[in-house]
């Protein structure tokens, strides 16, 4: 999918074959640029239009026996990958920051054991080549948005990429963000939208579903969402989740634990096994009066 | 419904007959207080839990032919109540202003042609016995929320209150502005979510999924949501609006206009005949699909 | 001052002497339609460029002794007006609402006392003329910036407004509502920045001084500032009110109370007079760097 | 001045030699854990505390005639050290990029002309020492503020940091990526508050003056601000550099460039000569009414 836009003021790293002539500060992600949606492949299943995509499981990975009893419950249930982090983004640096490589490992015997691709992050570019070896999807996390390296690095990943809104972020800096993706090679890019700064601080942060209704317009890449971080309270994880999908993203994102209240990190907003369980059928529901599939 | 707090710092109007231990700025509509939820009557049909109440029609009442036509088209489509501004809170003061009492009489007279009940905004408090006269439910306006005179008075309108959220406030304000009315002698409030400021201006507002999935547990009262003003521009208002019933709101509040290009005020975001019937037909698979009704 | 503009789309209260040709939504408080900056008149002494004043007081009129001692504090300290809620308004129905007209008596007593005339706020437009018996200007709050019926009646108040910006509100907005005011037959407004709502809730509201710094070029009405609001704590009040001063305000309306812990309301926030001394004693520092005079 | 915290959760690159007791997600650059204020050494010349330490230079590189001209006239006219990017973040991947190790050498160059020590901005864990070598102080940009595999490896650059404050990024944690780069080393880090994102988009960011007024209380760190970016435009970055020093900063970071209107980049809000001129000239006089010296 990746190729030049003429107008480039950089060299662009591929050769253009189609004219554009836009004005904003993104081209090859632009639905003007491309009208029919991208699917994108993580594992063997795509995130594609009019079908929904659920990627579950714990906030961090934390033990053996944590990520394998995540991994089945949530495939049981219907998610179609598995999430997990083992390098982990803290605002403190008192606060655990991940089982690293451990982690990885821990995240590729779940995928052994269920079938399910993997989803983690990456948050430096000298450990893309690590994280991809063990993961199906590489996250860049709301923090690293703007990570200009990063994104560069992304282009020859060899992976597919979740990118995930920055909260202090407009949606045009995050399709820019996605374009640095696609122009130094790596057209697999999923936008991940997961709530915003306001000052409105009721929850966790401002979902912002009408960057998902904009967005789904704006690029031809997938859009999902994250409700667990913007409700910060698994009590509103449900509701938010089903507004994602009613806003029109691709699918959903969303954290799930074996017994959240003793999580290493983001203990109030992960889901129990039969929140999941019970957001899944309302999911299914939902999709149907959208005219879409979960399955 | 309206009693009073037994720990209220101010004097109450009536008398407690309830203990209620509450920590926070409201208590009248509090859940803890009152776990059942509260229905609100306008003109003869309730805005109640379970059942999808859709309010549309245009920004401002412009002249009899446009009410007329925009009140018919919108019952045939399935409202459940007519809105229209005569009295506009603008910005500017060399924009329109509203057709005032002209716009309550026509409003009165689509009433009489369509049976649908009448809601409209009032600005000040002298204006409550004027505008009560007509509507059968008095709006409040996002700039109008903490006005706490006016707030007082509506405790004696006689009518029921939409409360918009002021697009500056938390929604604990909401709540407290929605305790002024019930604690002042009237205990019929809908609120309204339509959209708070944040640093994203790429639509016109930040429509606040999580304000509707908190409030509807935080509240016994009813909570609409209104897309059009969020999403400032009609490509967008469908998707807000299924979101807004999937965060678990009670209704919607739309703008629908007979040729919205030659609207006098929010001529972008107005909808059009055949882009409301697109919404209702989606907005009762959704309420099926939620397990509610929608008729 | 006040005529109106020629291109004006209502018809103005007063007939247009000047050409004007603005795109925005204000016009007579502009600068491109007056070069010159504008004093306004309070009690017998100006707010004017070049000239910093001074507007101290405690938040509310709690008793006759509280007020008559915080008058005669500031007045000796070097303020040029008192300031003192007798309307009040409170987020929470059940928080203290302000002594009403016994507070307006007192602070008449107060402005008999010590020659220092009274700012005091008005909360709605039937009260303008029972405040505008007691006070010397009219404050309008932070919540009520747009309430615009209030604003239009405050055109014929024959009192000086000062203008609260929202703390929802853009600069634009703040100055439309000026316009409001000025159109309605009074161009005696000051406008004053007292924070607005961001993500950020280290302070209470962010001060934004660079609101301030653009309203000096944009309009020849006087500017101030308010450093208690946003500060929240008195250990911020200084600087925050120093950095109002440099970024080139006319002056400042600052809380002092007589024993702060005891406040009615804003208990944190408001000076000791042993601080509003400190902060006068830097404020003439800063005045003569600035080229400017507090006397 | 690093040490460790007794009660970190992780192990400690360095041995713990006070006793503390803190609640935060930071404690070695808590004011709580040292009282007296911190000096950081740039160059042969410190950024401390009462004297104001004052930043120059364009926002990038773009040819030796311009660094070298932009040294020599920002040296002149008394500022302590020079800035350009070399490394530019930019949300478009179309935009200038900055000239990368060459844009470094100009800086050194220019260091030698003038004998200013030379600040410019790393984006990327990998670039340290290659930065490092040429420059004396390396810059965090606001949109790697929380990119936590850069803020640990520079615990090990031997350099002095600049950590600009991410503009979606709180107060707390600015001052706990500031820990990062402490616990991992370095405890030699200069704030720089740039501006948030707010809803007012009048200037380009809202310049948080109690952002710097806090920090000034929480932590021993030099806290300085920059007025280019929030200002957006030259007119408004002389008063919102005043406040900056009002508000109680150690000095200014600010852009200026030989013919802002032809920059590559930033090209708005970049000062003339002269305006800076005028600008040293107002916080000199400002600075010692402040009871600071600026020399």
């Amino acid at each position: 999918i990746v190729t030049a836009p003429p107008n480039a003021k950089v060299k662009p790293p591929v050769k253009a074959d189609v004219e554009v002539d836009l004005k904003g500060e993104y081209q090859l992600v632009s639905r003007a640029w491309k009208k029919e949606p991208t699917a994108v492949k993580i594992g063997d299943r795509e995130i594609a239009e009019g079908k929904i995509f659920v990627i579950a499981g714990p906030c961090s990975v934390e033990s053996r026996e944590q990520i394998l009893s995540a991994a089945k419950a949530v495939k049981e249930m219907g998610a179609h990958a598995l999430r997990g982090g083992a390098f982990k983004p803290r605002t403190s640096p008192y606060s655990f920051q991940g089982l690293g490589e451990e982690g990885l490992k821990l995240l590729a015997e779940a995928r052994s054991a269920t079938g399910l691709p993997v989803v983690t992050e990456v948050m430096d570019g000298q450990d893309i080549p690590l994280v991809a070896k063990y993961a199906d999807a590489l996250q860049i996390g709301a923090r690293n948005m703007q990570n200009f390296t990063l994104l560069k690095k992304l282009g020859k990943a060899g992976k597919p990429v979740l990118l995930k809104r920055g909260f202090g972020n407009t949606v045009d800096e995050w399709l820019a963000a996605a374009e640095y993706v696609a122009l130094h090679g790596n057209g697999d890019v999923v936008l991940v939208e997961r709530g915003i700064r306001t000052f409105d601080r009721t929850l966790r942060f401002t979902l912002d579903v009408g960057a998902i209704a904009y967005a789904k317009q704006a690029t031809h890449l997938p859009v999902i969402g994250d409700p667990s971080h913007p409700a910060g309270d698994r009590r509103f994880v449900i509701p938010l989740a089903l507004a994602i999908l009613a806003a029109g993203a691709d699918g959903l994102i969303v954290e799930v634990h074996p017994d959240p209240d003793k999580a290493l990190s983001d203990a109030a907003q992960q889901l129990t096994f039969g929140q999941f369980g019970e957001l899944m059928e309302k999911a299914r529901a939902l999709a149907r009066a959208l005219g879409k599939t979960l399955e």
